[in-house]
């Protein structure tokens, strides 16, 4: 049973009344008087976008955390995100009300309507915070299965470590790119044939990785741990990520201190922060872990979510239509979002607001459900079929999109998608 | 010869006319009229602090180039650090002249003299700029022979990739402090001793790293590589820094995604950045590097600098003096500081002004050299003596200082200090 809105939500839509998922925006056209293209935050309503920074100057954000708050006239969600989870849900049930089908203050203000509900085709999408760190961790179980027998062996292919603590590695910040950027193909060394030179020029194995990542909301100060029964409240939502790879680059490269250039070209995510508590009706129990993690890991409840990766899609240059290639779900997730934040956090590590946490590639139990080439071409020695192309890695022109959603009873709460296509390394 | 300042500049200063270093800083308390504590950039001259923003205020900045820039009314230097060497050099050869003991403008000028030159000590030295993205380079051989020895056994030591690229990762920016605050002992999990869980508790194996670090100036648009010939141009300075690195929590942790939490609980730097102009004097020629270097890495003149990194002293709580435990070299380095900036954009990954790239912990041949205490201490096999007490490891309480400097014909170019305490553990 949907809620209804005023504003026109299609059935298969992924932003009903039910999700309201947080970004910024920037309007591709001046609309109306006085109104600027500077970058603001804004919600997703079916098509269209509700500027928040109208909202807020017209007065309507008029609960005890928002009342006065400038954090709807910033270029980011910082801000707002430090404020944390009583500001988020005033945020949350104020525009739910608003655009809600029997609520009159928006729906017969024709004046106001126009200046703060714009069409998503009118607006360009950015990101949506300033990202001070980058974290992206390897918590799928059969992600770290698939990579260890391709890489090692058949034999303990999954360090004993792993199933101890949530693995992570520090990513590069600076790269990281909306959905929709194009990713330029990078150019580096790969491991020497005999006794040749290293190679060097652009990535052939340049691959894709489907990941989500936690955007972190109230951060914590240096020295402070962060408990794990309360890590949730310092993550404010989700976003797609597609962290691509190149699988040649990273494997000379990344013993002993991990990967750097193999990664560092570029990391795609989506506009769209789906917050934890759109997320909440879908919430499952995450696997049972054993050996029992330590105490500092373990939960009172330990919670993942049920989001269909449906989609990855590979759309070569050359066809019109795009091929399904992984179906996956995040609920494959072995160390859950709040045991990544208290680990990360217990060595005194302090995060702020809108630092990212990827989950690291999230690959299912099924062939079908591998989340990157690497894997499901079984590091290119089973080309993947693609309409009648194949592909061992990713081409030129290829064009990878990642979708998400969470099927609720009449309606979605999805995360749009998350899209980049590969072009050509400079000469 | 020494160049003369009116300003006082003791003969073993390590700020006299020829470094001006520059920083940021804040008054510790209001210095008259209308003053504030706002932070903001300095140079360092002797034992005192020029404020840039009284001098840009007072219409001395008068060159191209800063005539009418804001980039010293700022709270960081990232703006001035954009602005490239041209802008630079300006500055410095304006500053210089300003200070010189022959020139009026500023000699004779009492009032100006007192709003903006300040005495270090009345002064608190904060982070110089903003960091966007750290990166810690291995770039010294001799410390990556003893590490593969020490973890790997005498056979290959050094991974064969070492020879053909500068290994990197990609640390935590968040956690980044100026010298002088303390470090909390980070907790964390170590390798478990047969079928027990592993450990968990404050690290026992809490070390130094000797390092300094590069702070990029201009950037580099995304996808688009620096040439390892004009890197030098993107290089605004040096710094000091200490890369405290937990040895059992690293341990345990680094495989197959490099150094995470054993490393991120904090990273400390000093104040001043001094440029690569003042450093031009004590240039010097890179090691021979056999493999020949790819193209990409090869330069036309392979540079290091000279500077003595002459003490780190360990000072336990209970003793009054401090115990030299040893002395290195920037010029023990076999990668370039500008190979570190070529390697690291040829993949297209983007720089921004302010981001850090430290050089990796820098030994020299000899075991006085070593430097850290895994090395020094052979893994805590062979404690180190520190007047009467000894030490495997840092212990709380110690306070680590390092210090560099180039030694000139009559006075220092030198890096002042780099200070932090250990502090204990939250319980
Ligand atoms: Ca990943
Ligand atoms: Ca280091
Ligand atoms: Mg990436
Ligand atoms: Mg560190
Ligand atoms: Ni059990």
């Amino acid at each position: 049973m949907a809620l209804k809105s005023f504003v026109e939500v299609l059935p298969d839509s992924h932003f009903p009344l039910e999700n309201l998922p947080f970004g910024i925006f920037k309007p591709t056209q001046q609309v109306g008087e006085g109104a600027t293209t500077e970058p603001r935050p804004g919600v997703a309503i079916g098509d269209f976008v509700l500027d928040l920074s109208v909202i807020a100057s017209a007065g309507l954000f008029n609960g005890p955390n928002l009342n006065n708050s400038d954090c709807f006239s910033q270029t980011s969600l910082n801000k707002f995100l430090s404020m944390g989870r009583p500001a988020w849900k005033e945020a949350r049930s104020t525009i739910q009300k608003l655009l809600s089908a029997d609520e009159p203050t928006l729906r017969d203000n024709a004046s106001l309507r126009e200046k703060s509900i714009l069409p998503m085709n009118k607006v360009e999408m950015l990101l949506p915070t300033v990202i001070g760190d980058y974290t992206d961790f390897f918590s799928s179980m059969h992600h770290a299965k698939n990579c260890g027998i391709i890489f090692r062996g058949p034999e303990n292919p999954i360090v004993p470590h792993w199933f101890h603590l949530p693995i992570a590695y520090h990513g590069r910040a600076s790269s990281i790119v909306i959905s929709g950027t194009d990713i330029i193909r990078p150019r580096g060394q790969g491991r020497p044939v005999g006794n040749s030179p290293p190679y060097f020029g652009p990535s052939v194995k340049l691959d894709f990785e489907l990941e989500m990542a936690a955007v972190v909301g109230p951060g914590n100060e240096l020295g402070k741990p962060v408990d794990v029964n309360e890590a949730a409240d310092h993550i404010f939502g989700l976003v797609l990520m597609n962290d691509w790879s190149a699988r040649d680059i990273q494997a000379w490269e990344y013993v002993p201190l991990g990967p750097f250039l193999g990664k560092s070209f570029g990391t795609t995510i989506s506009p769209w922060i789906v917050t934890l508590d759109a997320l909440e009706p879908f919430a499952c129990d995450a696997p049972k872990q054993e050996p029992h993690p330590l105490p500092y890991l373990t939960e009172k409840k330990s919670k993942n979510y049920d989001i269909s990766l449906e989609v990855v899609r590979i759309k070569p240059t050359e066809q019109e239509h795009s091929s399904v290639v992984t179906k996956s779900n995040f609920n494959h997730l072995y160390w859950t979002l709040t045991q990544q934040l208290a680990h990360h956090t217990i060595n005194g590590c302090n995060l702020r607001p809108g630092d990212l946490l990827g989950t690291g590639t999230i690959s299912g139990p099924e062939p079908e459900s591998m989340g990157c080439l690497l894997e499901l071409t079984w590091n290119g020695k089973k080309p993947l079929s693609l309409n009648g192309s194949t592909r061992k890695f990713l081409e030129d022109g290829d064009e990878v999109v990642i979708t998400g959603y969470c099927k609720g009873n009449g309606y979605k709460v999805g995360f749009g998608t998350c899209s980049g296509k590969v072009v050509p390394a400079p000469i």
